[in-house]
C-alpha cells in the first residue's frame, strides 16, 4: 500500500447540483465568468473556542487531478440532461481557478474564512463537495484530537479508532487528523505507511484468550517481544489475575533476559481506582518503570475526570470517541458565493439573507487578518476587510463587531498577520505543501505562543473576536437594506 | 469513475496489534491453529429497535483482496519486530477461512453475531479492523436512515449530505448504506456511477446569487432544464421573493412551453409553517402539482415534528445527520474469540470476563436462530445455541434468557430459521452477492411481514428476545464459575 497506488479517481466525488449548476453557466454563455467563493464555518464544535484547519493536503491533490474520464462522460451523456457542447468541455477540463487558503493546522475561528476560490463558476462550483468534505472531515477531528490531548498533557495519546470509523478513509485520513490535533501514534497501520504517523499495538483480548492460561498467553509475548512488552491485562480478572500474572512473567521472564516489562493496559472497569491500584501493586513489586495505558471510551471529558482523581495513567488508547469526534461529529463548514466578476473587471459583492439570521454571508473579495495585541503577544481579534483595505502595523484601525453594531472599537497598538496563503494561481499550484510534522509543530506553537489559554479552557471557553472593517460592515448594511426595499 | 479502477488495496487497513499477533502465532507454531470469532454488538443505537446489518459487500471484497506487496512486506521489515519466517509467509498469503454471516439488509439485535469467522488463527486475526470498519459503519448508517424514512413514511428522503461525511468513503459508502435504509436518491454523483442510487440534484443558493436578481435565475434554470425544474427559494425571502419569482417562472417560462414547475425547494426557516403557507401559495396560484422539499438539519425526531404539525411537505433532503448518524455516531459492533480448535478436532469454548459485565462474551462455536410465531408470523426471538444443537420446526425448545435467569422459557408453535449463510468456504468465496435493490427489498420485506410494528417504533421501541439455548447457558455458567474458582 502506498500513496501512489491508492491515489483514486475522486473527481466525481460531487453533489449533482454542481453538474446541473455548471451545464447551466456555461449553456447561458458564463463559462468564463469568475466569481468568487469563500469557505467558512459558523460554530466551534463542542462549543470550543476555536478550531484547528485541516484537509488542505487532500484539497490539492483533488483539484490537482480534478478530471473527467470517456466514462465519466459517458455517464453524464446517460442522464439526458447535459449538454453536449459541455460534455466536450468536461472532457478537457482543468481548474483555472485561484485559491487561497489558511495553512493547515491553523488556529481558526466561527465565520472567518478557511479558503477562499477566486475562479470561472464552474471550476469553482464543481470543487465545491471535495473542498468542504476535506476540510470539514479533517478539522473536526483535528479539533476533537487537540481537545483530548489538551487534557491529557503530557501523556502519549494514542488513535485506537479505525473499527468504529465511518469508513476507510475515515480511519485512515482520521489518524493524520488526529496526529496534527495533537495524538503522537496510532493503530492504524495504513496510517503510518501513507503518511508516517507511527503505528503502534500489541494484543487483544483474544491473543490472551487463544492460549490455556493468561500466564502462558502473557509467557509466550514476553518471549516475542521482550525490548517491547505491554500486556493487556483485563481479560479475567485485572487485579487477581491480570497484575499478578503481569508480574510473574516480569520476574520470570523478561528480568532473567536482562529487560524490563514495559506496560500494562487495561480496557475496561474504573479506571481512576484501577490505575491508582496497579500503580501501588506494580511499585511494590518492582515494577516502578512500568507504564500504565489504559483504553475504553476516552474523551476529553474522562480525562479531565481523570486528571481529577490522580488517576495514574501515563498513556491513552483512545478510539470511538476522537475517531467519529462523537461528541458533535459535524463540522459544519458552508461555501458560499460572496462575489462575481462584472463585465468591467470588477467584482460585484453578493449576498445570501436567508430566513435564519446566522446564515447571512459576508459579501465581496475579502481579506482575513489576524491582530496580535503588542502587549500580550497573543491573538486578540480576527478581522475581516474588503480585499482594497490595507490594514498597517502602527495605524489604528476601525472595526465593527457584527453582534454589536452599536459599539466603535479601533485598534490600538498591535501588529497584523495576513492569515491566508495563494495554493493555486489560475490553475497552477504555488503552494509547497508542508509536512504532516511541520503542521503539527504550526499547532503546538501557535496553542503555547499566541492563542490565550482562555480560548483553550475546555468549558466556557473566551470567544475570540471576529469583526469586520468599517467598509465591509457598511456594505453589508447596504446589501441587506437594499435587499428589502425590493 | 468506475468500481474498478477505484478497487484499493486496503489490505494494510488494520490495527498494528493484529500483525504482532499474527506473528506471535506464527512463531509460537500455531499458524495451523484453526479459531472461531464472533462479530456481534451490545446496543441498538439511538436506543431503536434494531440494527440493519450493511457493510457485508466490502468485507467480502476486502477478503478477496487481502494481500501484502513488497512494499507492505518492507515496511513490516523495518519495524524489527517481525520474523523473517512471518514476513515470508505474509508475502504469499491468502485467506483460508470459513465465513458465515447475516445477509446485508437483515435485521438484527443485540449480541447475537452478525458474522462468524473460522479460520487460522493468523487469518481470523488480520481481517478483525476491516470487517469490523466495514460492518460498523455502514450498519450504523442504514440503521440511522432506516429511522428516518420510516418517520417520512411514503414521501421521498434524498441523501443529501456528502459535504459532511468523514472522509469520502464515508460519503460514497454511506449513500449506499442510506439507499439500503431506504432512502431513494442520493446528492453523491460517485455513489450513483460505482452503486447505481440515482443521484439527483438542481441549484444551490449560488445558483440563484450569481445572476442579478432570483427571477433571472429562476428563469435561466427553466430555460435549460423545463422537464425537471425544482427552484430554491430562500436565498432572499421565502415568501415575499422567492415563491413569487417561482410562480412567476412557472405562468411566464414553463407553461407557455408546455411544462409545469416540478417542485421548490427551501433550506431555512421554519419548516412546517413555511411548509404550509408554500402548499396554500402555490395551489392558489395554479401550482397544485408542484412538489415542496426541505432540507436542513432533518432527522427523524424533526420529521415526527413536523408530521404532527401536519406539515406539507413531499420530499425531504437530508444531510448531515443522516450521513454522519450524527445522534448516535458510533456503532460498536465487537470481534470476540469464542473457541479455540484443540489437537484433537475439537473447539474448545473461550470467554472472555471483564470488570464490566455486559462485556462478557458467548463461549463456543455457535448457531443463530431466528423464532416466528406461527400464530401471528412475526418473529418471536432470536435463539443463540452451540452447534451441535438444532431447533426443529413443531418442536418444543427450552431457552434461557441471560438477563432472566430464573425463568424458564419454552418456545413452542414456532417456525425456526437459520439466520447466516455461509459466505466464505475455507477460503473459497461461495456467496453470490445480492444487488443492492435486492438487499433493499429485504429490508422492506422483513419491517412490512415479520418484524412487530412496536420494535418500529422511534420512542421505547419493544426489545426483541434474545436468549440462549440451555446448553449455551450451561456453559457460559460454568466457565463463569471455573474461572471465578481459580
Amino acid at each position: 500500500m502506498n500513496a501512489e497506488n491508492n491515489k483514486r479517481n475522486l473527481s466525481m466525488l460531487m453533489d449533482f447540483y454542481e453538474l446541473t449548476m455548471a451545464n447551466g453557466y456555461y449553456v447561458k454563455g458564463f463559462k468564463d465568468r469568475w466569481v468568487v467563493f469563500d469557505m467558512f464555518y459558523r460554530s466551534n464544535p463542542d462549543n470550543g473556542g476555536f478550531v484547528i484547519s485541516a484537509g488542505l493536503e487532500q484539497l490539492i491533490d483533488y483539484i490537482e487531478n480534478l478530471s473527467f474520464t470517456e466514462e465519466d462522460i459517458a455517464y453524464l451523456r446517460s442522464r439526458s440532461m447535459f449538454d453536449e457542447g459541455f460534455l466536450n468541455y468536461l472532457s478537457d477540463f482543468h481548474f483555472r481557478g485561484t485559491i487561497e487558503a489558511v495553512p493547515e493546522g491553523t488556529i481558526v475561528y466561527p465565520y472567518m474564512p478557511i479558503v477562499t476560490v477566486t475562479a470561472p463558476a464552474i471550476d469553482a462550483q464543481l470543487i465545491e463537495t471535495m473542498l468542504l468534505l476535506t476540510i470539514n472531515h479533517q478539522s473536526l477531528i483535528a479539533t476533537k484530537a487537540n481537545r483530548i490531548c489538551r487534557q491529557a498533557g503530557t501523556s502519549l495519546v494514542m488513535e485506537f479508532g479505525a473499527r468504529r470509523a465511518q469508513g476507510p478513509d475515515a480511519a485512515i485520513l482520521g489518524a493524520r487528523a488526529c496526529y496534527i490535533g495533537g495524538a503522537g501514534a496510532t493503530a492504524t497501520v495504513a496510517a503510518d505507511q501513507l503518511y508516517g504517523v507511527k503505528a503502534v499495538g500489541t494484543m487483544a483480548h483474544s491473543w490472551v484468550q487463544f492460549f490455556d492460561s493468561e500466564y502462558e498467553a502473557f509467557k509466550a509475548y514476553a518471549e516475542i517481544y521482550p525490548g517491547d512488552c505491554t500486556l493487556l491485562i483485563d481479560t479475567y480478572d485485572i487485579m487477581n489475575s491480570g497484575a499478578v500474572n503481569a508480574v510473574r512473567v516480569a520476574k520470570e521472564v523478561l528480568e532473567p533476559a536482562g529487560y524490563r516489562l514495559k506496560g500494562v493496559r487495561i480496557d475496561s472497569g474504573d479506571l481512576a481506582y484501577f490505575s491508582k491500584k496497579l500503580r501501588k501493586y506494580l511499585d511494590d513489586n518492582g515494577c516502578e518503570d512500568c507504564i500504565i495505558v489504559v483504553s475504553n471510551s476516552i474523551d476529553e471529558w474522562l480525562l479531565s475526570s481523570l486528571n481529577m482523581q490522580g488517576a495514574k495513567i501515563n498513556s491513552y488508547g483512545v478510539g470511538e470517541r476522537m475517531i467519529t469526534a462523537k461528541s458533535d461529529p459535524v463540522f459544519g463548514g458552508v461555501y458560499k458565493l460572496a462575489a462575481v466578476r462584472q463585465d468591467d473587471g470588477t467584482f460585484a459583492p453578493r449576498i445570501k439573507i436567508s430566513e435564519n439570521p446566522e446564515k447571512i454571508t459576508n459579501p465581496g473579495k475579502k481579506t482575513l487578518w489576524r491582530i496580535y495585541s503588542n502587549v500580550t503577544g497573543y491573538g486578540y481579534c480576527d478581522v475581516l476587510t474588503l480585499d482594497d483595505e490595507l490594514i498597517v502595523d502602527g495605524e489604528d484601525f476601525e472595526v465593527k463587531c457584527p453582534e454589536k453594531p452599536w459599539k466603535d472599537i479601533t485598534l490600538t497598538d498591535f501588529h497584523a498577520e495576513k492569515l491566508m496563503v495563494t495554493i493555486f494561481d489560475e490553475g497552477k499550484l504555488v503552494y509547497k505543501k508542508p509536512t504532516l510534522n511541520e503542521i503539527r509543530e504550526h499547532v503546538k506553537k501557535q496553542l503555547n505562543e499566541t492563542v490565550w489559554i482562555e480560548e483553550q479552557r475546555l468549558q466556557n471557553p473566551h470567544i475570540h473576536y471576529t469583526d469586520l472593517s468599517v467598509k465591509l460592515f457598511n456594505l453589508k448594511e447596504s446589501l441587506l437594506e437594499s435587499n428589502h426595499k425590493e
